[in-house]
């Protein structure tokens, strides 16, 4: 059995504590010792892909007392409970199960009699299914015409992974003649969103997938209505061109308005919903079912390599623990993401739900207020634009930011320019390599104003190229590493009470229930 | 004459450490005395806007302190020089005169001969000129045919400000009938940017503008070559399909490879240019000339309020003063700004870049090393989409981070559906009500992980809908309220120092100059 404990009461947490700021990354990653570091400091991931460290501010101690703190927490003991079917999430008191989308990596997982991974795997085979007969003409408009566009109506969960997945392969599809159908997101309660993708969008050719768990999802519901309004007023029926994935018990799921349903359950959250159907089923209809396959196969990569409880073989765990050595320790608030791929435009906004909403908890696992800081506020934009933009504070701010960057070999689209000597790719990869090192070792000059201090520490990821697969691993890594941070820091990392209180309060204003500052405010819009 | 001093030397400073913590928001936020706070705490902004700081944790004898710092940093005053055309960006030796694209606010500002305003507005109406005819079909391509897309090739501030700007319009503009041509964006040095550009670009009818005041900006000139070998590749003659943005001393600036050539100079940064010919070009001609002037009127109308020394007369600087003392006196490290307008979607990665950008400094106007930290960490995406993210760290995270809500009556495309008794856009509204309090006053709860501690302050610009002239206002508001909080850490916000050296560094890495750590990374993308 493991047990859970907050992690201030670890005899790794004083050892840690003793052990802050002993490295000078200025130091450590000048001349040879810089060169060693980058060679040692490297863990494999899926798929060829690599984690390199060197430019954190840790050292061989450091490391040593971080797996201490891996072994003294169960963090892979906590992970193997989890993907067997233990109830992690608590407070909702539900199983946490995404990683079997992906594949079986412990046990048979059974609920109320039914093999939860066969569930899964059977809703992936349904919405492949539907496609497959999408893309060959089965399945038409009413006019027996081929659907040309899809549209995901769904918010949070439902909406960012999802929409950064598809973002991160709309031009590879392109590029390899994977893609099938145009991929279009309808997210905000604005009613201004729903109209201008509605406004762009040949409706009699498009099917829309409504993504709500409960079924209940205001925004989505609202935008539902919106796009059902747009379609009758084109002379079109909305139940032939509206899809449903949503929970088995939600008022969604068996009724005549959808042409077809497809399932989840409580036991993948809307941020690690991605791997289920709510990614599954605008995925496969986008770029085909083979796709969204191979995604699954990157990110079950990953999974089974986050199951080896050493922190030298284990990408997400070191990354993970690291993490929680910068924010506990170290005392940074923020974690910049930094992807050297357009590709990736729309990862960190994934990632920043992900982790934020995962983490940003200030009681434990029992409901107990802890006494040291979780979750690190998640931001950031693809390089090389966030060079000509934040990276000013990033290097010469008053405020010291980690950074986590991600790099290829080789871009997607196969189209590159030589310029001065190089193309637009190696000048990409240049300039990662190069903010890598001007951030841990900076630069002294004359001019304190032209001073680099340095200091700065950062990890990066590399792979050859951002695939499907090596996508999927992506994915993955920043799941397991979110949730073995959350094991550390021993809050539920898979509820989200915090957004409860701003909806309970604003269906007040809606009923005019309010009084003092709450029906100022409402007054300002003349509610 | 104004004297530049540091913040921790004012007498204000001492005032404000030592009134800090006094206001507690749970308390002050709740009955009648929160109704009170909203009613007074409000600040009038252009065209109707208001600035509401109910939310923020102060009171009457911290704003009387913060209206002695305003004095005695002599805020206002140093405004007026900035207007007046002194040396304020004093690393570069430079005059600083964005506001002048919107307005004579003080004295004519003659450089070298030349009245400033005279110029700005001259290059303005070039590129008003040049859009009427383009507009009118008297431009053409080479076999007479209208251009019906523009393409911005820039990064930075080249980039940024425009996107967001004219995606906050598009909609607008689709609705009014104002739309002229479609706008694109190409930023990136990756080639997958350009590249996914390109292929859903009808080349034939298309216009690229190569932003680069200095026109070296390696990431814009090799898309700027990506784009011709397209054209060419495509039977077209660049020449005629490509605009300069430029100074008037680049090589850009005569070239026969341009239709055109616009002019900025080394007066306007390029987190400040969206109201030089950066923006002049690409918004006159995707939205027409008499919008942009519609911008600048109304950023015109902020840049005239931010004149009042009475910080409860002047939004930009009592929200400029409040920052401040969250940063300063509170500790908190971050703002995040959280539009409540999907048209918005881009502004905050836009105030990343002019914040960050401009205030991410550790070194005084004097390159003397501060003993306090100077800007914060900007971040945000539209609500309600963030309420279903990063929310629940905001709510129940262990950090405060403070937070910007910018909020309308009305959307913009004049499309709306009602559910549940309410329309989208009261939904919007009534949200982003319902959060200042959540977050102000959050809620007991017997689970303490259903407890909302509160505390957590706010503020929010309101106006009645997204038009030009509002977003013109909302630009120059933040533009001003990042310049008088550099006036009160004492930084220079107008140079960016800290770009450097990666620049540098990557050049190496391409030259193949590297050794150490350095070699290391390059050699991970075979470099």
């Amino acid at each position: 059995m493991v047990s859970w404990k907050n992690f201030d009461t670890l005899a790794s947490y004083e050892k840690l504590m003793a052990l802050k700021g002993r490295v000078d990354l200025v130091e450590v990653m000048s001349g040879e010792s810089g060169a060693k570091r980058v060679a040692e400091y490297s863990v494999p991931m899926a798929l060829g892909m690599k984690y390199n460290f060197a430019a954190k501010c840790v050292d061989d101690e450091i490391l040593g007392a971080l797996q201490e703190l891996a072994d003294e927490a169960q963090l892979t003991q906590k992970y193997e409970e989890l993907y067997n079917g233990a109830v992690i999430n608590t407070g909702e008191k539900r199983l946490v199960l995404h990683q079997l989308c992906r594949g079986q990596l412990g046990k048979d997982v059974i609920c109320d009699g039914v093999n939860k991974r066969d569930f899964y795997v059977g809703e992936q085979k349904k919405a492949a299914d539907f496609a497959n007969k999408v893309h060959a003409g089965e399945i038409t408009n009413a006019a027996g015409e081929k659907f040309t566009t899809v549209v995901q109506i769904g918010i949070g969960g439902s909406d960012l992974g999802p929409r950064a997945l598809y973002i991160a392969l709309e031009n590879w599809a392109k590029q390899n003649g994977r893609q099938k159908m145009e991929a279009k997101f309808i997210s905000n309660v604005d009613p201004d969103d729903a109209a201008a993708v509605l406004k762009s969008t040949d409706l009699a050719h498009a099917l829309f997938i409504v993504v709500s768990k409960s079924g209940t999802t205001l925004e989505t519901l609202t935008n539902e209505s919106f796009v059902r309004d747009a379609l009758k007023n084109a002379g079109l029926d909305p139940s032939k061109h509206m899809l449903a994935v949503t929970s088995e018990t939600s008022p969604l799921a068996k009724s005549a308005d959808y042409l077809q349903a497809f399932f989840m359950d409580d036991y993948i959250g809307g941020r690690y919903s991605s791997s289920s159907c709510v990614g599954a089923v605008i995925l496969s209809l986008a770029l085909g079912a083979d796709v969204f396959a191979e995604i699954m196969d990157g990110a079950a990569e990953s999974d089974k390599l986050a199951k080896d409880p050493d922190i030298r073989k284990n990408a997400a765990l070191i990354d993970a623990l690291i993490g929680v050595y910068e924010r506990n320790m170290l005392g940074y608030p923020c974690t910049a993401v930094l992807p050297y791929s357009q590709a990736l435009s729309r990862f960190p906004a994934h990632l920043q739900q992900l982790d934020m909403e995962s983490n940003g908890k200030s009681v434990n696992r029992f409901g107990e207020a802890v006494n040291y800081v979780t979750g690190p506020i998640i931001f950031g934009e693809p390089g090389t634009n966030g060079q000509h933009s934040f990276y000013q504070l990033l290097h010469q701010g008053t405020s010291i930011v980690p950074m986590q960057f991600v790099g290829f070999k080789e871009n997607q689209a196969g189209m590159d320019v030589v310029i001065q000597g190089s193309t637009s790719q190696k000048k990409l990869c240049a300039n990662v390599a190069a903010q890598i090192m001007a951030f841990a070792c900076g630069k002294d000059d004359e001019d304190p104003n032209k001073s680099f201090a340095g200091g700065r520490p950062s990890s990066i990821i590399t792979g050859d190229q951002l695939t499907p697969k090596t996508l999927g691993a992506l994915l993955a890594h920043f799941e397991n590493k979110v949730m073995f941070q959350g094991f550390v820091w021993n809050v539920n990392s898979f509820d989200q009470e915090g957004v409860q209180l701003g909806k309970l309060l604003a269906k007040r204003v809606l009923a005019h229930e309010t009084d003092g500052a709450l029906k100022a405010y409402a007054d300002m819009f003349d509610i």
